[in-house]
């Protein structure tokens, strides 16, 4: 768990959500449900549609890419940042900036394409591949591992 | 663990994959690293450069929407039928058709969009989610959850 930054003597965590897509909403309406501050950050508007009603977070139409995004979700203050665009290319960029600019004591970015995990990993940031959590859950439910093999 | 069928005698089981991108072929290297039969269906020849030289299976390049691909792919005598590719609505069909009219023992399909897992079981078809495993493990890693609101 992180130290607290700018939610100190308030109730939960401060989050900013890069990313509103299937990944991204679910997150950021289970983060709101749970009590905590929400931020999430798209290009679109129309992704912010995902949002339950009774999501209590803040939303901000912006291109990641952009400093000014960075300074309107206050992810300065941060406590956690998550990077969950569809973009590989973003998310390090993003998870990057947040990790080494603002010193966002958390960040975990997604990464789509398996063969860039490495990659992520050499820049100190958690990362979430949903490609590999398949690969293992089939494996898991096929149940073959080496030792069947005779 | 259904009962064999194509493979009666034989090590292994016989597996036909649909979907030959960044999740099919990491499946279809292992299960062929595991000593199963494994065959792999993609519209496009070169998804099968993510095979390792290793690869014992066959591949095909079919569209899976056409009823002579699956006869190329002798699903009638698989004992496994994965379907891993992008699109929900060619892996519902593609599930269906296998597990109705060619009666294979067990049919996995990946569904990308969450709203649709409904749908899939419906249908008798076992899922697999890259999405929701994604939202499940950044909720265990995060450790949140409804009791923390306090």
């Amino acid at each position: 768990m992180p130290i607290l930054r700018g939610t100190s003597k308030k109730k939960g965590y401060y989050f900013v959500i890069f990313g509103c897509g299937r990944l991204g909403s679910r997150i950021a309406n289970w983060l709101s449900g749970t009590g905590n501050s929400v931020v999430v950050v798209d290009r679109e508007e129309v992704a912010f549609q995902s949002l339950f009603y009774e999501f209590t977070g803040f939303t901000i139409i912006g291109d990641a890419t952009e400093l000014e995004t960075f300074r309107s979700a206050k992810v300065d203050m941060a406590d956690f940042v998550l990077v969950l665009t569809s973009d590989d290319n973003t998310n390090v960029m993003i998870g990057m900036v947040a990790k080494e600019y603002y010193n966002v004591p958390r960040v975990l970015a997604r990464v789509t394409d398996p063969n860039n995990i490495e990659l992520f990993s050499e820049f100190g940031i958690e990362i979430i591949c949903p490609t590999m959590l398949a690969v293992e859950n089939i494996e898991e439910r096929l149940g073959f591992n080496e030792s069947d093999e005779e």
